[in-house]
């Protein structure tokens, strides 16, 4: 449904460009929210982009857009633009999203943009420039209530009739000592609820949630998480109030960090890249291809001292695929479910024999009814008990070994500090192709006397 | 850090059980958040489990808990519980969390609970359980502040201070009018900025974003991350207000999504199934595994096929691991950057082609490199022409091949709505391995005059 409002969106757009017709592109261009005209923007051309650009009329609203675009869009679309343009635009957005472009941009460009822009949104970009870009401190946005313990419901309400207009999502008042260091919170809800002259003090929540500048970004995401919570505060290492992280940020990030995993598991490179161009995602996934390449090398090696057997045994060799992919497969799915029960807070590293065992147990089960399977479609063909036993065998050795390697490697990387979503799968595939293609042969030409 | 926090709380209410330091267990039990209650349970016996749980003094605590357990350790928690106790417990949940265990028990006792509960609370309830459990009426609360578009700010903020006590997250408020048909929204912040005798209707925003009650909860999720909103309001056929699904509800829906995806992506079942036991673990994982054993045996009578030329020149055989590993690996890079990219709407199932033709781009150039690499190895090991371009065309072949297959299967999958992440890779590395290894057998004997 969603998609399909916008696959109208998307072909009225194109209609209305072909034809110019620009005072119902205008229209519709500022009628739309910025979130959807972001997903136009995938489809159109640079030069249509800066067109449907120029005709938003709102600074503010191309503020929004520019939150919202792709990073690869965006960075084509602000190269043309004039600085004094961009100064404009920036000094309307959250100062965590200028941060994050300011972040890509050549430092010439960056510096001059800091420098024209007002001192006080300028200062918040830069105090968040001084973070890592997936920390607490890279992702807060420095805008937020803070008052003191004394104030009254009252006053606390009249100061955000007058001041904290620019606060994006002020669901939360934070209560400060005279250091500025996090003392408590109340909701909103609590401040129209109590009595107008109750001091802060009296009703805010003591038992506040707050991470440091330095955390994880992945870590913020699950204490918001866990805890329901709509933002988080970010304290330095004085405890002093320094930001915080609102849950719609939160949401990106999760995200983010899935869509990182899964491609991870792939070995297909850390960041979605569909959108660039076919050389960057060649490269981005060459490295665990090569991984792949020489682990198949190191099998061919193997199975080359096996020349002998195979020439007196042909029908060995056609074996190897469906050993090979039972092992690859169970592997794959071990893998999967320890990196994702680790990242989902599911699992813990400190069970992993519980789940290595586990594990174990499993591959051996399924092993024993894939072996059986497959050795009897080996006897039926071949009619050679040695050679159905051999490969029966195999099946339960490659699939036991590969269920262990796929749930003790994420689990050991996790334990030495290792994201364990890096390549588990290509390295467990490969190490599990490897043993399974030794395996079968030292086993089959035992058993076969050859 | 997180981690490190849950792992001191499980050991050291684990020392106090063994010591039966009951008192001391109380204490700890009571002041820990439910959801770090949650975690410490996973570690526990059921026994351990149930005297902790008859520590919790507050029966809304306990609610709490229900809400934040694993379903698993949950239903075994209930099954010894007087029904009493858990009508009382489940009065004082979100009627959102008591339909989902409702659901879960059998049909007597989930009778016999919503006799006993008020009659309010378990009307809600039988109301939720009438809508699909993924779909927005499933996920909904049914507890919101409606209005009419007369009310004044203060007589908004007053009603706040008298009913809607038990609404989750009164941060916004939504019109209505006399059908109780949804015509606006106006968030807290706006009802204390404004003059205190301002109307609703002259500062609601009239755009609301609603969904309707059959939506997927995963459009739903995409919509609320999308427009960076705290709730949705959910409608019925009629437009009538009848809930609304927050935002931490949103964060849980995107990460179970995500580990789905991931789940299916490796043929591994749908839940999260690692604290089930062994047995359903293994029955979960049983189907894709027997798809890529057909694969196997398919890829088996190919090669058996070809016998004759084994025979004669039996280290063919050793290069079948390395060309089905390639073409696999880059087969799975491929459909998990297409599942992804659908997942969150970075692809489009519209764009198959232009995402097809780069992806096959892609495994081409890969193709050529690891081709290369491959063909020198067997040159410099054979030392045979025909046999290292037999080997190098093979890989370049199957890897394009793998591409093509992993990109355009789950945009197919998706254009005919089925969910793209359906074993995607298991399809398509079964389908990749029995068409290498064709191609390669093909290749081989042609060029090799065998």
């Amino acid at each position: 449904m969603q998609s399909e409002r916008n696959k109208i969106l998307v072909e009225s757009i194109k209609r209305l460009l072909r034809r110019d017709a620009t005072s119902h592109l205008r229209k519709i261009v500022n009628k739309t929210h910025a979130a959807d005209l972001s997903v136009v923007f995938r489809s159109l051309s640079l030069s249509n982009q800066r067109k449907l650009f120029a005709m938003i009329k709102n600074t503010q609203q191309k503020g929004v857009l520019f939150s919202e675009l792709d990073e690869d869009i965006l960075s084509n679309l602000i190269e043309g633009m004039e600085i004094d343009e961009l100064v404009e635009i920036m000094e309307r957005m959250p100062a965590d999203d200028v941060a994050d472009i300011i972040g890509q941009l050549p430092k010439e460009k960056s510096d001059t943009i800091l420098e024209k822009m007002k001192k006080e949104g300028s200062e918040e970009v830069e105090g968040l420039l001084r973070y890592d870009d997936d920390s607490a401190g890279g992702i807060m946005l420095p805008d937020f209530i803070a008052l003191k313990e004394d104030t009254t419901a009252k006053e606390a309400i009249e100061s955000l009739q007058k001041e904290h207009l620019d606060v994006e999502m002020p669901f939360y008042l934070y209560v400060v000592d005279d250091h500025g260091r996090l003392v408590g919170v109340s909701s909103l809800r609590q401040l129209v609820v109590v009595h107008p002259e109750t001091p802060l003090k009296q009703f805010m929540t003591t038992d506040v949630f707050s991470v440091q500048t330095g955390m994880e970004q992945e870590e913020v995401a699950k204490i918001v998480a866990r805890y329901d919570i709509l933002a988080v505060p970010v304290v330095d290492s004085t405890n002093k109030l320094v930001g915080i992280v609102t849950v719609d940020d939160i949401i990106d990030i999760i995200r983010e960090e899935a869509t990182k995993d899964i491609l991870k598991m792939a070995g297909a490179g850390e960041e979605f890249i569909e959108t660039q161009s076919v050389l960057k995602s060649t490269r981005s996934r060459l490295p665990w291809l090569f991984a792949s390449c020489v682990g198949g090398i190191i099998a061919f090696l193997i199975i080359g001292r096996f020349e002998g057997s195979l020439s007196k045994l042909a029908y060995l060799a056609a074996f190897i695929p469906v050993i090979m992919n039972m092992g690859g497969n169970i592997g794959t799915q071990s893998s999967s479910i320890v990196v994702r029960g680790l990242a989902t807070g599911q699992l813990n590293v400190r069970d992993i024999w519980s789940v290595v065992f586990k594990e174990l147990a499993v591959g051996f089960i399924l092993g024993l009814v894939y072996g059986f399977i497959i050795g009897v479609v080996a006897q039926f063909r071949y009619d050679t008990w040695a050679l159905a036993l051999s490969v029966g065998l195999s099946v339960i050795c490659s699939m036991s070994v590969a269920a262990l390697l796929g749930s003790m490697v994420p689990m050991a990387f996790a334990r030495i500090n290792i994201d364990p979503a890096v390549a588990s799968s290509p390295f467990v595939t490969t190490s599990v192709d490897i043993i399974s293609v030794f395996f079968y042969f030292e086993i089959a030409t035992t058993l076969l006397g050859i």
